[in-house]
């Protein structure tokens, strides 16, 4: 997930025949594929630790953690260990009346670490039918309690939430939905936070979200037709790691109970000690009813995904056959035990004790890197939730005015950063910093140095 | 995938602890949860080849192949080797600006082995992701190619093709949209092949696919607003196995090229080998726009799907950066090394000499085996395409009445099966047989007859 770049700025390519096959074979996601007529995609043979390697022994420093997912580097051994003892078991069994202890393990540890009112888990193969899976639970949730007419969702302009059709209609960013639009369900648009131009002149740490009135009158107007809200809670991940207050979400949740309008946390990028905290909804304070999880869930190394709610939606569900209420969706992979294994082994190193002090002092190490970013020209923002950090540049920084797209400031970025050994993939005009957490604090000084000379460069 | 069966009929919950946990935190695919208060899903350690194997020694021929995805049994050496081999170099990498060549090697493998029109491969995570890419490029395409109105699919009766809102979107069973109809994209159903209750008195071998009416009517009347058609290609499995002849198949190729509409091809349940040919649409006489793959590509081991397309399509999405005529969509794990490794080890033993051969002693052995069933009173028939095998009970065989859902005849059936070491999971009043290929021609006979004798005892 997350596009915006690629082209035709300078040649690189190498003849390779592996190249050439992919060239005439592979249709490469969220990818301008003429680009590869001059830019080629990196050929990777193997991962180690925050690095990747190419057949030629040139190592990237995986910046971007391979599209957000990897959190304990490439090649760990006891992730390897985990995937290799299940699969002299099983590689996987089919999940309906079937079912294997890597999953019931896993599902019972999420339902332990997340907040207490979340019970129940049902699992998936991607961020999109973690999505999907909440949506479709909150419709037939209304459906079966005597409110059918509610069918809409609310959900942020900006907000990215996956592709699938049924996800599409609540991503708020054209880029993905524009040309679908024809096919989507209307649903509900709201302007959301938007903390590096506030409309009302605020600062992250002082506001009130005083931007929380479009949601307040959304909700006063359509609550009798909605079923729920969705939102990525701090991080709009796609929309260039735009960041904002929990006092956000503090006010979401109040009003949504207020309202009776479900609240879906799609976690699914910042779940798993991203943002500095196990997931964003830790403790007892926010209390979403549904709260999608992937990506981090097996550490970057396979396809997995789970949707937790509370009890009272399954509640709903519950009933004798006869009366189909159940839910009446599935994927062939649900809960693939090798996927599990990984997954369980994963939250074992989110578990140790040293985890999140080291963390702090990562997330601290690049608080301080980030400084050197000041003195850029093109200066606009270093903001930073945990360990994502995310630089935005712009063409003024005295009025925030931004570098126009059609100037591909991000790609000429990339293409630098690889001269330097970093895989990047800048979003329009924000960079950004979504390491593995296995970084040493002098890698992320490197990457952030390798960074600020890529910029220079570009 | 599949659902429509699960109860309270009779109990055999036996106290175990793991089980316990199962109860209190997760949520099955497909699955009335309540009936698990009296009959616990199996609880399953490992895999041997066609047996699934439980904590207690306890073995069950995997009569369904895991949800029709398990090709070479459970715990395959070639398979676990591939995977192991793969897992040493690297699990995971992005898919977006890098490549390996587990995925241009199996990306050119699947365009070697379909038909030859099919050139570009986009890789996904399950059936629902490659059959919404398909609706997605279809669409998109139009838009780019001076059509947009073409905004909608035609599909059948009775059709199956995942559960995410765009693709349940052109899902013909009411057991899986009705509940959802509210969001869901206005598309075009007609009645397709229904052969075992025949409106015009024919048969399979026969006829000349009278029943073909409705589509070309649909498409006469609709063409011009209409993208494509999706079917799955002979065999409509959710719908409880139903049969109908390629002839149906060829009408449809000439009337959507005449129509100018594209043709989608769910081969998800289908593909690699189960009709008794690697695909459907093998050869150059069945000409799909776009072919759906997942479940057996990689031999019921990771979850991993493919939309493959033409040149014409992908030369609509070939252009600078600036147009934004690239297709827009990502999977994170898209391309996963890991799966892509075992999808080229499956394929390796697809193409071996023997393996069509010994598949189609097999195919032979299932025919001679459903003889059996005939004398059953409530004997339907039995249909059967490559290894997948269908018996169809009914309340009455002279006027071919069905038994009232309610009755949970596939349901009692299970149980019974349970009792006699076979994992079952009727559709229906469907008993249906879709085995690993490696099962021998004993385990066939022995599958059958013990499937009669739970029919008997249900």
């Amino acid at each position: 997930m997350t596009c915006k770049e690629g082209s035709t700025l300078e040649s690189k390519a190498p003849h390779n025949p592996d190249l050439d096959r992919d060239r005439r074979h592979v249709w490469h996601p969220c990818t301008p594929m003429k680009d590869h007529e001059t830019h080629p995609p990196l050929l990777i043979e193997k991962g180690e630790g925050v690095y990747l390697v190419d057949g030629e022994g040139r190592r990237y420093l995986d910046v971007i953690a391979s599209w957000w997912v990897n959190l304990f580097g490439h090649n760990h051994p006891r992730l390897n260990a985990a995937l290799q003892s299940q699969l002299a078991k099983v590689a996987h069994v089919m999940f309906a009346g079937i079912t294997h202890r890597p999953a019931i393990d896993l599902a019972e540890r999420l339902v332990q670490k997340t907040p207490p009112h979340l019970t129940r888990v049902f699992f998936s193969d991607n961020g999109s039918t973690a999505v999907e899976i909440a949506l479709k639970m909150s419709l037939q949730y209304w459906q079966q309690t005597g409110r059918p007419e509610k069918t809409r969702f609310i959900y942020l302009r900006d907000g990215y939430h996956g592709e699938t059709l049924g996800a599409l209609a609540v991503c708020g960013t054209d880029l993905f939905r524009e040309k679908f639009k024809a096919v989507l369900a209307p649903n509900i648009q709201v302007n959301g936070p938007d903390c590096y131009r506030c409309p009302f002149g605020l600062t992250r740490d002082t506001c009130r979200a005083e931007c929380f009135d479009p949601m307040q009158a959304a909700l006063d107007e359509h609550a009798g037709s909605t079923a729920g809200v969705i939102v990525e809670p701090l991080v709009q991940g796609a929309a260039g790691m735009k960041m904002y207050p929990a006092v956000y979400l503090e006010k979401l949740q109040a009003a949504c109970e207020a309202a009776g309008v479900h609240v879906i946390y799609d976690e699914v990028a910042v779940g798993f000690g991203r943002t500095g905290s196990l997931f964003v909804c830790e403790g007892n304070r926010l209390r979403p009813t549904f709260l999608c999880l992937s990506k981090g869930i097996t550490s970057g190394y396979l396809p997995l995904a789970a949707t937790l709610t509370e009890e009272s939606i399954y509640e709903a569900f519950y009933d004798e056959f006869s009366t189909f209420k159940w839910f009446v969706h599935s994927h062939s992979y649900a809960a693939n035990p090798l996927a599990c294994a990984v997954a369980n082994a994963t939250l074992d190193l989110l578990a140790a004790p040293e985890f999140f002090p080291r963390l702090h002092t990562k997330i601290k190490a690049m608080e301080k890197a980030a400084q050197g970013f000041r003195d850029l020209p093109w200066f606009g923002e270093f903001r930073q939730t945990g360990l994502i950090g995310a630089l935005e540049l712009v063409r003024d920084p005295s009025n925030r005015e931004p570098f126009p797209i059609e100037s591909r400031v991000g790609f000429r970025i990339y293409l630098e950063a690889l001269k330097r050994g970093l895989y990047m993939r800048p979003l329009g005009n924000v960079v950004y910093f979504i390491p593995p957490y296995v970084i040493s604090e002098d890698e992320i000084f490197f990457m952030m140095e390798s960074a600020k000379a890529s910029i220079q460069a570009a």
